[in-house]
């Protein structure tokens, strides 16, 4: 982890905001921004690997902030895309995965408003 | 190609910003971007896939505009990214590709100017 963390930030000149443990899996996750972009890249490291993590999947998928992620998710299985992982209500967000026509992974988020 | 692009415009409010063909291979090129950001999301479509293309690359690489290609080359392999491609001088850009310390393929490159 920091090693890519000094690739992207002193090699890409991103700049690093946040870096912190995930109590659940005792891994790390790391988000990084280039200067004039609001994009994040997201940087994940789990300490014990997982049989769906392997050789093809080190770009792992893209993630779309919308207001609505059941309405997106809906509009984008008659666009095409598989279904991947239900729709979940976490304590801060709310979260699904479809893949888009050619297989990528697509995540969309909503953060909750209380 | 018309089904990706209906997914992340329609589906994801993208505007696309550009589609055309590549006379090398007979494929098309699309760029896509989200109202807010400067970030571009390319889709590829080659009509002859090649085999270096296969399940696990749909989501194939981060690019990285630089001033200067072969400074950022050489201080990223110092950073522990493997050389992937060399550098090569186009009509009008400079391109030049490496894995991150992750495996990841970053293109780096650069407008030329006359």
């Amino acid at each position: 982890m920091d090693q890519s963390i000094r690739f992207y930030s002193e090699g890409l000149g991103m700049e690093l905001l946040d870096l912190h443990s995930i109590e659940e899996t005792g891994g790390e996750v790391a988000a990084l921004k280039s200067k004039d972009s609001p994009q994040l890249l997201e940087l994940n490291w789990y300490p014990h690997s997982q049989s769906e993590y392997r050789t093809g999947s080190e770009l792992d998928h893209l993630a779309f902030e919308t207001d609505d992620v059941k309405a997106a998710f809906e509009r984008l299985v008659k666009l095409g895309a598989r279904p991947a992982r239900d729709i979940e209500v976490r304590a801060k967000y709310i979260v699904g995965f479809v893949k888009d026509p050619d297989g990528i992974w697509i995540e969309l988020y909503a953060p909750r408003t209380v």
